[in-house]
């Protein structure tokens, strides 16, 4: 197999050869051909044609093309199960890798598809009023930008770190320059030359550069480009600090491995179930991976008096891992990626113990990249510095002892800044003040309990739909957290002008723009003819006392302001007032078009507000405004292809002042079927 | 007059002495004292002291002092007029500056009582589900960060630089050392020092550093802290390099100038007003505050046929600028803020004057600061480089034509990256094509045509409301923005666990949680009394045909899926349903409490989602939760003090189905009187 690099179209098939060598075996498993490559032209090529190809899709598009991407590598997966117990990583591990990554993918294309726009670019937020009158206004968009997203990836999970990073690109409308490390470059090339077979991108969306280091990438990178890189603090702090990129105030988002740690709470004694979910976690995250997880439990933070059950609760725990050949089903514990790695770890572990007390090593003749796991005790936690700063990158955690909650906090805190920290404890006044002690140097922290256990994802997980990155130590970065990730890689602008101007530039309705009363009933027009601003004046209704009478009995509501003229006289309002109900009601009833049509139904209401009393003989009227819409693609089991349509819904008085406003959401027929339809019927 | 610095709850009264010269009579105005500073302490001084006390209040809290301490200010702004003339300023370009200053510190402070959690931290967004039952959540919060925030403010704006970074700051819960330019720092120092006069901010929240250069404060951050610089670009970038802010990942937001644009569009001759709007705007951004604002229009593009009739306009326009002193009614605009920005203006706009040609320029024998606004033409602006690299700080800006609307869009991307750009245009078509294709390159794009031009607030001005910064030349920062501007000085934090463990750490209900069962009716229960997770389960109802009809007939609403059961069997449902406003209606029914008591009414309702049709002879039983809570400040005109409740409210059917899920919001009164209230009855 020959890791090549794919630039500008084309496969690269010369360069110096540089064997990848097996972790189980020592073995070649494949060829890294590194060639001097056009970088500049990588870039040009990447901001030239896929950028331009991807911006002509709508956010949801670009998002199904990622799902669809994610259901043709699932197809594929048993072929990187192969290729990656090489990493060392055993089935588990390849998991988190493999289907952990390709479930990324369907997490971030399903959240950006519910919270961002169905057009090119996100319409952010409401508008913002500027001016008294409402003919100026204000409104955020984020907007694709116009250049390459440049990834630089870390061995560790070479599917995982590759898609996570990827979908969010593509989704935003960037196409991506993928750098992967060259440790396990075989795995991410691989899976790279599937989504390459896939043509389910347009040309030139995904680039691969199969290198030791990245070149003169950065030297060509401008304003509109961006770096995200994973990785060691050293290296990232270097590119971060790198001449072109500070010049030209290129975005760099730096993820860097981080002294995590995990917290007994003091309420937990041994024979609690959280003390063995502990346990579990402390002994799960030093192993699975072989401990090279960037989020990793390095610090196991324990009550003073539980040390020493912690420590031969781990002891006996670990006993129980099988180190082996990763393939093996009983291997518990594969090696780490590589000799040099190994080399590395025995060394920063051997640094640590001239400072520690070594308490546990299972290791009995390991060699090559094997190892075993160790665990340290440090009895003087705030007197030793190099607990809290030192990673050693394999499975190893240092158990600390603490006092106090503050105490618990303050060590916690002392890595200065964390990727994750967790904390067990069945008492959720100790959860609520270790948390918030810990929260501001931690991008994630979890609590787990006898609730929560059987579910939880894991003290090492980082999830798609929750941020990823910490302040600091952790690089201060943020990827993920669902829709985030997107926003991320936009660039959002402030547009300020007329309503009318802004609807148009959006293709959203904006409060006080102009709108076209529809000639034909909304209500009996498919998705595709609806346009954004066609309107519905409807019909005029005069509430009466017996409406409100009737509405009373109706629904049980007998709230004195609506049925007791003495107690409404002492109200805020000072008489008898309708039911906000009974004016939403009624407006629906002014709108509706009673025929079958292609409205579906009326699924939700959002933002309501009553902003005046509506008293017997006023006279109320709706007016209808199509807000925006979202194509929502056809799945086997729907009747009818259809789409989402948001309206915009105003009662007004017979003074023209708006007595209710608000947005409904409702599902209304497509008369067309879609070539993503078809796909997602499959 | 002596600006000190104010350090560590002091004054310093020694120093070296540094004259601070009258840009009108180049006098001295006051004298700077700069004295070798205590850096490191006043870093561990904001720290420890402010930082805890910051804290302990909610974000409205914060955001209450935000205001008052504006209403302190706005009562004593006639003092900073007087001083302010001193800087060049007329009373206009004063105005923004002051004003537009403390205006600032009252939109972000209704803004994140509006937007944000009424609690130390904010609760950001829905929770996330992470697991299949349900009983493994996320839920993102934004905390204060454990640091200090550093601002280094640019000369041109002495106040509303330091009060838009300011405000935030101390929303968000984090202290500021606020490093003014030395020039025109005696306005910065007014003001400060009123500020600690008012005793409204904990002692520490604020410090003042009077220095040339800030000495080794950088030395000192660590990576709790941020800095957020404003200025030009080669000072920005070597400071976001400092080695220490890079080690530590120390948040750095810079804002530099940029070389920013207006286009005229084709479609606007001279007869329209948009022709007059436009050059009118231009003409204003070059001599409002002499042209030193970072939003200036440096470059003015229009099409090709209309260069002469624009420069003609623009000269005739510029012919009535009255320079001169600007404590003088008559006069449209001061000097420079000083001599030296006059020589470095002249020189650079002699340096571009090599390569256009120069059309305009109305001195007259100017002297010491004092400058005259110059037009220059370059009719090649595809092969003239410096004309969008090269800012002349001052009362210019470059006339260059284009033939298309993608030749306009892409000269104003040439600045690589703005604060702003701007369009004049009657056709929204003209104002789709130009804004999106220039939005990747701008913080802000600003759309005027005749219907927004008499409400517009201006190319210029960043507006509280909106974000301001901009990619690539233009620092790639982002301040303001409403709400996002306290975001922005927070750590978010992905908080994991069961929903009940994270209700108690936010305070804020989350889906799934336990609930308790009120013992009074939560509608019989002042906002005080009222707890997160106190809950009503209802009585039940059986849904009958006659409801349906009933509702039907009362609300008008007689969609066939309620009416029709013929239509109804070929719908979605296969059957007659109920509306979902009468289970809406009826589930209030169920919930509200007749009687007079704290509740005063119930204003809003948020994301409803109907889940399940509801059929005759299904029943329905709802359960409100209280979700959070919002202190609401007593005005004069209001009856009562109160707060907000928001309630989640489910409704299920006799399967335990969710059938509706919503939040509804609900004005109730408190009991109590606070401090807040009476300052605000002021």
């Amino acid at each position: 197999m020959k890791v090549r690099s794919y630039i500008k179209g084309q496969w690269i098939d010369q360069g110096d050869e540089k064997e990848l060598i097996s972790a189980v075996t020592g073995e070649p498993v494949a060829t890294m051909l590194e060639a001097d490559l056009d970088y500049k032209g990588a870039c040009e090529y990447a901001r030239q044609n896929a950028g331009p190809a991807l911006r002509k899709l709508s956010i949801h598009e670009r998002a199904f093309k990622i799902k669809f991407l994610g259901q043709y590598l699932m197809e594929r997966k048993e072929d990187y199960y192969k290729l990656s117990t090489h990493t060392g990583a055993t089935r588990q591990d390849s998991w988190i890798d493999i289907e952990g990554g390709i479930g990324s993918m369907f997490t971030l294309s399903s959240k950006s598809r519910i919270e961002l726009s169905d057009l090119p670019y996100h319409v952010e937020g409401d508008h913002e009023r500027l001016s008294r009158e409402g003919t100026f206004v204000g409104q955020h968009i984020c907007v694709p930008r116009h250049g390459v997203a440049v990834h630089i990836n870390a061995f560790n999970f070479p599917i995982w770190g590759m898609l996570e990073k990827l979908a969010p690109a593509i989704i935003s409308g960037m196409p991506a320059i993928i750098k992967p490390s060259p440790t396990g470059s075989y795995l991410a090339y691989k899976v790279f030359s599937d989504m390459i077979e896939s043509k389910l991108l347009p040309e030139g969306s995904i680039q691969f550069i199969a290198a030791n280091k990245p070149g003169d990438l950065l030297d060509h990178l401008n304003s509109q480009d961006s770096v995200a890189f994973t990785g060691s603090a050293s290296t990232g702090q270097k590119l971060k600090a790198h001449p072109n990129i500070v010049a030209n105030n290129v975005r760099f988002n730096l993820e860097a491995d981080s002294l995590n740690c995990s917290i007994l709470g003091k309420d937990v004694t041994p024979d609690m179930e959280e003390f063995d979910l502990f346990i579990r976690e402390v002994a799960n995250e030093m192993t699975v991976k072989t401990g090279q997880k960037c989020t990793a439990i390095r610090r196991t933070i324990v009550p003073q008096e539980r040390v020493d059950d912690v420590v031969e609760a781990l002891k006996a725990r670990l006993d129980k891992t099988t180190i082996g050949d990763p393939a093996e089903k009983e291997t518990r514990m594969g090696p780490l990626a590589s000799a040099l790695q190994a080399d590395r770890f025995e060394e920063q572990v051997s640094d640590l113990m001239e400072i520690t007390e070594s308490v546990y090593s299972n290791g009995k003749g390991l060699e090559g990249a094997f190892t075993d796991p160790k665990v340290l005790l440090c009895r003087q936690p705030f007197e030793v510095d190099e607990i809290h700063k030192v990673e050693a990158f394999g499975p190893m955690t240092t158990v600390m002892p603490y006092e106090s909650n503050q105490e618990a906090i303050d060590l916690a805190n002392k890595a200065d800044g964390s990727l994750v920290g967790s904390l067990f404890t069945a008492d959720d006044n100790v959860a609520r003040e270790i948390t918030l002690g810990c929260a501001p140097y931690h991008g994630r922290f979890m609590v787990v309990n006898r609730d929560c256990a059987d579910e939880s994802t894991g003290h090492g997980s980082p999830m798609p739909h929750m941020v990823h990155g910490g302040p600091g130590h952790a690089g201060g970065g943020e990827e993920l957290g669902g829709a985030r990730a997107v926003i991320h890689n936009m660039q959002r602008v402030a547009l300020q002008g007329s309503p009318t101007t802004l609807t148009n530039i959006t293709n959203q309705y904006i409060k006080g723009a102009e709108t076209r009363e529809a000639e034909t009933h909304p209500f009996q027009q498919f998705f595709e003819d609806l346009k954004v601003g066609e309107a519905r004046t409807t019909e005029t209704h005069t509430v009466t006392e017996e409406d409100i009478e009737r509405f009373a009995d109706l629904s049980g509501d007998e709230f004195y302001a609506h049925t007791d003229p003495d107690a409404a006289e002492r109200s805020l309002f000072g008489e008898i007032v309708a039911h906000g109900y009974f004016v939403l009601s009624r407006a629906a009833g002014l709108f509706v078009h009673p025929d079958e049509g292609p409205v579906i139904l009326n699924y939700g209401l959002e933002n309501l507000r009553f902003t005046q009393p509506v008293a017997p003989g006023d006279t109320i009227q709706a007016k209808l405004i199509v807000k925006r819409k979202t194509v929502r693609q056809k799945k086997a089991k729907d009747k009818f292809p259809f789409g989402i349509i948001y309206w915009d819904v105003e009662v007004s008085n017979q003074d023209n002042e708006i007595v209710a406003d608000y947005t409904i959401l409702t599902l209304i027929k497509r008369r067309e079927v879609l070539d993503m339809d078809i796909f997602e019927e499959e």
